[in-house]
This record gives structure tokens, sequence and C-alpha cells, in this order.
């Protein structure tokens, strides 16, 4: 059985890759979760007992240790060819989207991080930040369109879904403005089973680090779902 | 036949992983160079036309386009499975390190950025840089020592050989140090035909960009080998 580690559900938009992936699979895997931690140099060593990187999400399957969402996802599916698209066009689209993603969409990431219970009112999109919010939209509408699903590259949800999953929450959280092609994507990504447990196990976490909370640089938070 | 769209041999990381693995591989291709361009919107409509991202690289095989380095590497290994290593543990290991230096080592890439023809004498290593240059020389002693090869997940070149074939030319370029270890294995890497072979067309290349020339933030010019 597969073993995945993973950190605060509200944070960690890593994690969520290879855990809703599975999920929506229906691949079996144990779950341990890690909480970040303030202090950065203790979170590193009590990561490195599993990381090698110190970073997560982190597989483990038998004695061997997998330590990247998307070299995880390649890894398992070796043995459930179902994480990509069954034709080989979809596939190679699939992994393009994903590998962009993966080493791409910076000023998404560190102006638009993270944290699903938020509702936050951006006080303005860096030019940046416009630049990428465009490319996403192409880059939905031409997955869209060209394999005609409900789904990035086709009619079931693979891991390309499972690489943008954290973009969804992110879009909900500064309320992004995409085509309306994209907005039902989005709109539907939410309302499956898995992004629902995720959202929910988010919303009871109690931990509450600065560095993920503090939104003043980029906006005014309107609304936090935790109690 | 497999179409490889690239830009300037002295600039171009990205471009470098999947040529050099091709070339290393023996694998047929045809290579069309496109030239980056001081203007960037200029260079963005001229990569518009064949690169859904205006970025290089990008394969094309048949009706299909594969726009980043890392996707290019799976796709390929459909066909060629020697891509990566045949053990599976090794196979994970080299599939964790493309995927970490995809997504990371981004001090590495901004203060050293790939410009082959040249040596530099850093003003000093930041404290990130360092960081990456100590995980860097880990991964590097890890794969070295645990597959026991003279190539990083084994004795044949492999696609994590080729993901770190830009960082070897910085090595040189900046003089960065490594344990004895790595250095064996960048220099292993420096003598492969294809390095080589890369190295010297990347020394005739006239064009000059100002971005990938100025050092002068970052250390001193110490010698050029264009002529
Ligand atoms: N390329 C890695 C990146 C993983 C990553 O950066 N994870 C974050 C959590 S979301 C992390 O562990 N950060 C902790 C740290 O940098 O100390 C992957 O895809 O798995
Ligand atoms: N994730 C992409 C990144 C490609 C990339 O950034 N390429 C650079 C060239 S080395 C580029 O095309 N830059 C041009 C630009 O950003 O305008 C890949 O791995 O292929």
């Amino acid at each position: 059985m597969y073993t995945l580690h993973i950190a605060n559900k509200n944070y960690s938009s890593w994690s969520l890759r290879p855990w809703i992936l599975f999920r929506e699979l229906h691949i079996p895997f144990a779950e341990y979760s890690h909480p970040f931690n303030q202090d950065h140099g203790r979170q590193q060593s009590e990561f490195a007992v599993f990381s090698p990187t110190s970073c997560v999400p982190v597989l483990e399957d038998g004695g061997t240790t997998i330590w990247d969402s998307l070299a995880i996802v390649e890894y398992v599916a070796e043995e459930h060819p179902e994480v990509w698209p069954e034709d080989k066009k979809a596939r190679a689209w699939a992994r393009s989207a994903c590998a962009e993603m993966h080493a791409g969409f910076s000023a998404l990431r560190s102006e638009c991080g993270m944290n699903c219970s938020l509702r936050v009112d951006l006080h303005s999109r860096s030019e940046a930040l416009q630049a990428e919010l465009a490319r996403l939209d192409r880059l939905f509408c031409d997955g869209l369109s060209r394999f005609g699903g409900l789904f990035l590259a086709g009619s079931r949800f693979t891991a390309v879904d499972a690489f943008f999953a954290p973009v969804v929450f992110r879009v909900r959280t500064y309320d992004l403005e995409l085509s309306e092609l994209s907005s039902e994507y989005v709109q539907h990504m939410l309302e499956l089973r898995g992004m629902r447990a995720w959202y929910e196990a988010a919303l009871q976490e109690t931990a509450r680090l600065p560095m993920y909370e503090d939104k003043s640089r980029v906006g005014q938070i309107i609304q936090d779902y935790r109690n």
C-alpha cells in the first residue's frame, strides 16, 4: 500500500495534487499529515526524517521514496495507467500542461498562495499575474474544447486535473476572473467529492501560520470559513 | 521523425535537456533553431507560431505538439524506454530528481544563468544559492553512490543526466564548488560527445543578448571563449 506524506490541507498546494488523484481514482493509500511549523529550521529537520528535500508530498512504496508530486504521478501511473488519458494525443497534452504548471506560474503561486478557507479581495493584479491568468484561461479552454469533456483532457479526471486542483481553490479564494468555459470547469472541480473532502478537512484545521495567513501585501481578507 | 525546436545553444538551458537526451541515446530528430530576441514582445510572437507558451523547447511529432522539456522526456520514453533507467527503484529516483530540478533550484537559475562560453568569478554566494548547491551535491552523491555508476542513476546516460546537463555547464562557468565525487561526475559529463558538440556550437554563435551577457550583478567575467 502507498503511504503519502502531506502537510496542512488548508495551505499545502503541492500535497493536494497526489492526494486528490488517489481519491478521485480510488487508488488506496495511507495518509500521514505533518503540520508545517512556523520555525522553518525546525520544520526542515522534522520533514527531513521522511523527505530528502524536507518538502512534501512524499510517497513511500515498500522501500522506495518518491519525493516530488510530478514524479509521484508518473510512478503511480506505471501501475495505474488510468492516471493519464488513454488517448496518446490527450496524454501528450496532459503531460505538457502538468509540466508547465510544475515549473511555471510563479506569480500566481507567490501572489495568490493557497489558503482554501479564505476569501480575499486583491488590491490589484500585477502584470505578471494577469499574463499568467490569461495563459491559464487559454490552457483550460484549449483542453476543454479540444477533448470535449468535463475535465481538462477528456471525460475522466486524470493527473492534469489533479495538477490544477490547487489553482481551482486559488481561483475561488482570490475571485480570479476566467472565461465562462473555464469558470464552469472550476465550478465542476469544486463539486467533486474529493475536493469537498479536502476543503472540509482544511476548515477543521486549527493551525494559523502567519506566513500563509497574512494577506495584507496582496489584498484584504473578506471572509474566513474556519471557526 | 521528431522535430525539436530550440533556441541559442549558448543560453537556452531548457533546450539542452531534450537535445542532449536525443543525442546521447541516438534518437533521430530534426533540429530547428529560433534565436532569442532582445525585444521580448517580438520574441513572444515569433515563438508563438510553434509554441503555445512562446517558450522552447517544443517537440513536434506528426500532428502532436509537446511544449515542455519534462513532458517531452516522458512522451519520448513511451517509444524509447531507455530514456529512463531499467530498474524500477532507479527510475523512481531519476524521476524524483528530474521533477525536483524542474520546479526548484531557483537561486541557481537566477544567479547563475547558463552562458556556456563564459567563465565568471562570482562576487559571493547568496544563502539561497549555498543551500541549493549543498542540496545539489547531496543529490549527485546519493545517485552516484546508490546506483554505483558513472551516471546519476546507473551506468547509462538517462533523462536525469539530461536534466542536470545545464547545471553541469553552470558549475564550470561559475566555478561552483562540489565534493570530489560530484566534481568527477561533472567532468565526465563535460567530456561526453554530445556535451562537447553543444558547447562547440555555442561558441560559434554570434548573438550577444545583454540580458544573458551582463554578469555585473553576480560577478565578474574573467574569460569568454567565443571569438
Ligand atoms: N517540487 C516539489 C515541491 C514541494 C514543495 O515545495 N512543498 C512545500 C509544501 S506545499 C514544502 O514542503 N515547503 C516546505 C519548505 O519549503 O520548507 C513537489 O512538487 O513535490
Ligand atoms: N517548463 C518549460 C520552460 C521553458 C522555458 O522557460 N524556456 C525559456 C528558454 S531557456 C524560454 O523559452 N524563454 C523565453 C521567454 O520566456 O520568453 C520547459 O521545461 O520546457
